[in-house]
């Protein structure tokens, strides 16, 4: 080969689900999920710099792919990411997800990384930041409804950012309870399995929903949820997907990320299309009001949105140079003369 | 590491730009042109299957950063593309980009690879597919009118597909000619640097556009233009640049990759709403007809589609078993048990 190396220039950092993992251990989970939580609400505070777009989404009879954009100006980034309930039949992820970030003013990619995993820390990052801000005073213990990948993510974001010191698992499916409750042993949280969804909201001042795989499944109703809680609601986040009794939303004062994705995905596409949502941003920056009385409902209607990704990838690429776990993909076409390109090809021809 | 090496689920097949150079040059750059112009070919005769949609774009003072997603119902692809006119000031390629192809039926991306090498190849033989379709019969000279990044690949191209003898070349800017046809030389095609558009297109029955960073740009104009030609027009691809004369337009026959897209980025984007245009893939499947009289002016007014892209994906994934030319990325996280993803983080920690 004649061959030279790649210019700096068309090497893109790219984070593996090993490396990924290998920085949730190296930062620590928890202190990483406050990290991802700084970032979110710096993001959510500066809401109108952002390109906001609802996600483009690619339907099959077999699930969704679905690319969602969003750039501040300087940075531009965007996540793939699929969600496949009957993967789980087949031994896969339901949801796998990848990311990238690029720079605006060139449009070169500078970070390719896995997302299934940094998804899941993100999501229950943007959870902990929005019950920090609007779950009763002194809130300690969490009603977890679904005990799937989601829920261990969950539980920690909500000790690491709001002090949560017990959490109640409930799912129709006990081994996933089982799993859960070992894989939070020793981990600082207080754990009670219980055989209700009923039992596991007794005393719980924050009520999480995440199952999946449901068709406007009731997993709360109506004469289940008493005053003075926080209900973060996770699960019902695509069309025709909601966990919530409606009765439920009507009486509970309903937190959104983006209502244009949130009306047809979340909870509230059970709702007429003007129900008053307030937009957690809002809340963030002293524009609009969160828990105005104790004994208040309080609703995130969580679907997920393309600046929380936007964050926990400018997140991890501020880890890069730090910690180095990243490799130098090779993505890039980087020839010295840029309208060279074929000479480029041909000076790499095999001699 | 208590870690276990990723499941083969996890990993996507990944082409460097080394390796699509090496892909390249084993297959050999025409045959591979003929081959990515099979299955452009293919893509556009199975048109009513795909799901289109017009690209999803992020523009800045800088450039437009953009998404190019399309779905055939049995593998989905996207390309992420820059086009940034201003880069080559700063050594930078104007246009990067890479693409991804995925499984619809799990959502698991199934190959990842650069596309700024692939896009050129892919752009030439689309022009060189369409070419032979509509260019008078026995076209061998073809005039080149920009020769930067992509002249080359369209002469071989044309060579390779259309029988073509002889391209001439005129660029404003002198080097990039001498550039173009030093890279040309000895790869059987005989090259005239002509020092003017109007001495460029002397006896050539195809006429190749495709200069870069002009607004509004007139490359051609009327009276250059005789009868009994086929216009390959490359550089109109976004709104404000074009590169024809109105008048040439209102003379020729229009044949377009995807109206809704063309009518925006095109050279048609200088012409009403509702001017006729016949879309390639009416002409490939026999539903229209493509050129009807030596004597006629047909025009390609080529912006780029996503179908050509997934084509070229389709391509190289097809070639990835028998040249193993690829890297195993690990980029999707894979639990045993789906649900458990929390468990792989925990196995996963240094001991």
């Amino acid at each position: 080969m004649t061959q030279t190396a790649p210019s700096e220039k068309a090497l893109v950092p790219f984070v593996s689900v090993d490396n990924m993992m290998r920085l949730i251990h190296r930062i620590g989970i928890e202190e990483m999920l406050r990290g991802l939580a700084e970032y979110i609400e710096a993001d959510f505070k500066r809401w109108h710099l952002f390109d906001k777009t609802p996600r483009v989404a690619s339907h099959s009879a077999e699930g969704v792919i679905e690319l969602m954009p969003t750039s501040d100006g300087e940075v531009y980034g965007f996540k793939y990411v699929n969600g496949h309930p009957k993967n789980t039949a087949d031994g896969l992820q339901t949801v796998t997800a990848f990311g990238l970030l690029a720079d605006v003013a060139s449009g070169y990619p500078v970070l390719l990384s896995e997302m299934t995993m940094l998804t899941a820390m993100r999501t229950a990052a943007t959870s902990a930041v929005v019950a920090r801000l609007l779950a009763p005073r002194a809130s300690t213990v969490m009603a977890m409804i679904g005990n799937g990948a989601q829920s261990e993510f969950q539980t920690l974001a909500m000790k690491a950012i709001c002090g949560l010191e017990e959490v109640r698992l409930f799912d129709i499916d006990a081994e996933a309870t089982r799993k859960c409750a070992a894989n939070l042993a020793g981990l600082g949280v207080t754990v009670t399995e219980c055989s209700s969804a009923e039992e596991a909201i007794l005393g719980a001042q924050i009520i999480t929903t995440c199952t999946a795989d449901k068709q406007y499944a009731t997993i709360l109703t109506d004469n289940m949820i008493g005053s003075g809680v926080h209900i973060n609601a996770i699960g019902g986040d695509c069309p025709g997907k909601t966990e919530l009794a409606p009765a439920i939303l009507h009486r509970a004062e309903i937190f959104v990320e983006y209502p244009e994705q949130t009306r047809i995905e979340g909870e509230i596409q059970q709702l007429a299309d003007d129900h008053p949502v307030t937009e957690i941003w809002q809340v963030l920056t002293g524009k609009a009001e969160g828990r105005r009385a104790e004994e208040q409902i309080t609703l995130f209607d969580s679907v997920g949105f393309a600046i929380e990704d936007f964050s926990a990838l400018r997140y991890v690429r501020d880890q890069l140079d730090r910690t180095g776990l990243y490799d130098a993909l090779d993505m890039l076409a980087d020839p010295d003369d840029p309208r060279d390109l074929f000479g480029m090809l041909q000076r790499s021809r095999p001699s």
